[in-house]
């Protein structure tokens, strides 16, 4: 084994690049985020890593909610664009339509195809430079054309990723096989020593 | 608008996939975890959100500490594998080569492009069906085949994603654009609504 260190930094990618949603006295603001996932299963909780710093915690800490949009790669220079300026500086919800759900007070991105409504349910302070929220799912939309067999397609939906390596932006590529259906060629793994069944 | 409710469900994707390491009782055991991600920037921290029946949830509640391995697609049977069976009933470990760096009791998988060793930080109950643990990342491992210009390689680690919607595990696609510097082409986003810059 030829292993190599990289310090303490982060090398941990791919990660999903989504625009954070809250409006700021009474106007909604967009961040890109990528420090971000699913937190827990049930009840539906996602988390946010927000820098302490950005203009957008001050919203969420106030109102205690954000919304999470899903752009599509066709959205790229728009999702770019909400983690190069400051809402402080400039109004980025002229860059979109704006709607809003179950709540009066968590805007969303109409263009996004996928957009997650949360309550805030936990703020951790990392004494670091982020403020992680865990958000609790209050409703998900989407558009009819984006579903497959009542379920959002990730094909259809063509999202961002994102490598905090080299900070580049990479699409989805191909479907490679289905969870715990693809582990019934477990049977096939003995315990021997590394064996391991080749994948086709 | 044609928006179409999903209810309160995770439809949160795409999702890496990383098995964690963590030894119990002396011996590693290694879990596909899909709930993770970057937690802070610095120091940089990652977390995981375990289901709490999990065997491996008691293993770094007690050693709190944990690895994270990020496989590349070639190793999907046995990814998906660490996914079917559990630690209670089947030895894992046996699937691969574990090595240990800094800390001795935080197993690492050889095979892995990427490896990352965390120490507990926090945890956190979120009085639902998950545990969230985040760990602050002692050092990372990778091999000098995986490296461009001294930062890992996405293409060349070839990692696996998931979409939880459908429970299919995709590869990562082209590399559609650097970060921030797309954003130069932010001076020719102008306020006015929704004025668009295509993507080339």
């Amino acid at each position: 084994m030829k292993k190599t260190t990289l310090g303490n930094k982060n090398y941990f990618a791919p990660n999903p690049v989504v625009l954070v949603g809250v409006n700021i006295q009474g106007k909604p603001n967009y961040l890109n985020v990528t420090y971000t996932g699913i937190a827990n299963r049930t009840p539906a909780m996602i988390f946010i890593a927000l820098n302490k710093l950005h203009y957008s915690t001050s919203g969420v800490r106030e109102d205690k909610a954000f919304s999470i949009n899903i752009p599509s790669a066709e959205m790229l220079t728009e999702t770019d664009y909400c983690g190069c300026v400051s809402g402080k500086d400039v109004d980025k919800a002229n860059l979109f339509h704006t709607f809003y759900g179950l709540a009066r007070n968590i805007p969303m991105i109409e263009e996004c195809p996928l957009n997650i409504e949360c309550e805030v349910v936990q703020e951790l302070d990392l004494e670091g430079s982020n403020v992680l929220f865990i958000g609790k799912v209050l409703e998900s939309y989407t558009e009819e054309k984006y579903l497959a067999d009542g379920l959002p397609d990730i094909k259809k939906i063509n999202p961002i990723l994102f490598s905090i390596n080299d900070t580049n932006y990479y699409s989805i590529g191909n479907n490679i096989g289905k969870a715990w259906d693809f582990g019934k060629n477990c049977a096939r793994i003995d315990n021997r020593k590394r064996s391991v069944v080749s994948v086709p």
